[in-house]
């Protein structure tokens, strides 16, 4: 392609766009988002300026939807995708950040059974328990 | 199994439930999920009398979770599955039957990208367009 | 809505449609499922109030298809659909439980490389190592 | 790599299993299959080719499963995959052909609702309603 | 929360981060990234500028993997994915946009089966012949 | 059915066909690919000659497309899928056996972001990050 390359993460706009995705990300994940982008340091540091600048800073800062409920289709997604136990533990802590209780995210999960069948809704509930235990 | 069968649909206690389930599908899902019940009465009575019974009776009409906040949760999980064009078009329709605005359900399908990827948010959102424009 | 909630799974009513399900899940799942059940039974009871109730008292109760010949579609359903190790764990015992051989189940499992691919299809193999090794 | 490449599929070897493989499933999917092989003539011949040799030949035709039980499995995994409309058309004929009875099939994908969900058990209970108005 | 909103779509660096986006957009899948755009402009415009910026402005214009590497683990992701087949169309056009060959895209369907089962490899199989018939 | 069932898997014409397998698994995932083998010998010695036989001889194995191109199309594949964890872990190691970087790796990985959302990136990056500690 005879076009120019994406910019580096290093760039200052990107670095801009980087430091208001951490704002966002801290506010809503805690220190659970940023263990992931810790441990991505070595491996792919890229992937974690993309889930910061892209993921937080350019999606979930939209004012279009409010963090609560964004963090309600999330673990519907989460759930119904399958194997994303990492990430439900993450974003059940975060659900807890932004104003969900423990109740609604168990009713949450009760709910994705009717969509998902019983294992995925399973699954999500063992997490939501193991996140959970850690908090009390 | 030396064991009860299950009970059949024509039970009169199933009937209650049935006729629980059928108030709070209408509650929610309008003619939408009429349609989708009168569909199966030539092939699967049964599916729809579960449909009916547990999803809606039982589920949803749980005290635990607003009608709105599940539908979120719905959405979330029916765009991750993938393949669910025809239970989005219903959902869609219920989410602005509880109160959601198209403006938010737009939001909730872009936010789906960063967790589902492109293609299934893509699927999603022209579903919605489909809806809206009937609606309109 | 102003329409009735569900009934409280400690309803009498429900109670009854519990106790059916135990004795259908001890039936088909032996040990394994009630174990399921107990390790929810301080983050969702209602979970597993649902699988008992509906999943087992409701739906594998229903005489239209023998124990064994849902299994044979359970296990196919559990290797598709991926991430369901724990409950490929609980089915794979219960097949051997309503009567489908070690040989037939691990001959259902090579079966499903042709429609899921090989890996589906070990992941699914190496569970009924471990739950082989268990029983043997 | 310096090793032999794969016979092509007209080395008469190959063209054995193909015959063999299309005796298999003509047994098992009757026209159905057929045409899915007709139908990849002038795109994938070679895809056609493995599914014939390989997943007739050498997978369906293995002794360890009945023809019938095979079809149970592959309905469990063509409906929690999802969006294998095509493909649950074929092996629905399949099934009746093996002598899962319509009720059976029925109840198959009813109970499909408890691991899947009720999207998937509904997209698959309407293509058996398709395939049983063509059949009668 | 108290931080900053995502910058609107419109705020210039943001339409500069969305035309750059364009015009890797037009290099790699030409005509058939553009018609998707365009049938996001009335329902989700936002979502049309991040597959835009973001997908192709920032992820497909890194020079780490060339284009053609790029379309062959995308016709992987898509095919695997499951119910994707419009955007595995505009994929294929733009797998043959970036130098891989008819052959070797029927070559990677076919071998996709080996890791996903014989249903995804032919749902994409007959995508890829829809799209050859219109190039031919 | 009345018809020839399949050769056993130590027939001598299969023999020969495994045997052609395993020297282009050797070649492709090295120790890896043996060591999966190896694992199903006392639970479905019968998987894995198809494994074998069928997915490295019969299908790896064809001049059609390049081990490399079809090692992106297979990390795609995984990587979408999900719960392909051990899988992954073999094909990464493969990946680097066939002459991809570990860079190119990273980098379609962060590129399946984009089709498959982050949570599936992020699992398959982890992967690749345990492999590459282990070789280094």
């Amino acid at each position: 392609m005879n076009i120019q390359p994406a910019k580096p993460t290093n760039d200052p706009s990107e670095q801009e766009r980087y430091k208001h995705g951490l704002e966002v990300l801290g506010a809503i994940d805690g220190d659970a988002g940023q263990k992931v982008v810790d441990s991505l340091a070595d491996i792919s540091p890229d992937l974690a300026h993309h889930v910061v600048a892209w993921g937080f800073g350019d999606i979930y800062a939209r004012p279009g939807l409010a963090p609560r409920d964004r963090q309600l289709v999330t673990l519907g997604m989460l759930t119904a995708l399958g194997g994303c136990e990492p990430q439900l533990k993450v974003h059940i802590k975060a659900a807890l950040n932004v104003g969900l209780s423990q109740e609604q995210i168990i009713e949450a999960l009760l709910h994705s059974a009717v969509y998902c069948g019983f294992p995925r809704a399973l699954n999500a509930t063992f997490v939501a328990k193991e996140v959970f235990a850690e908090q009390d």
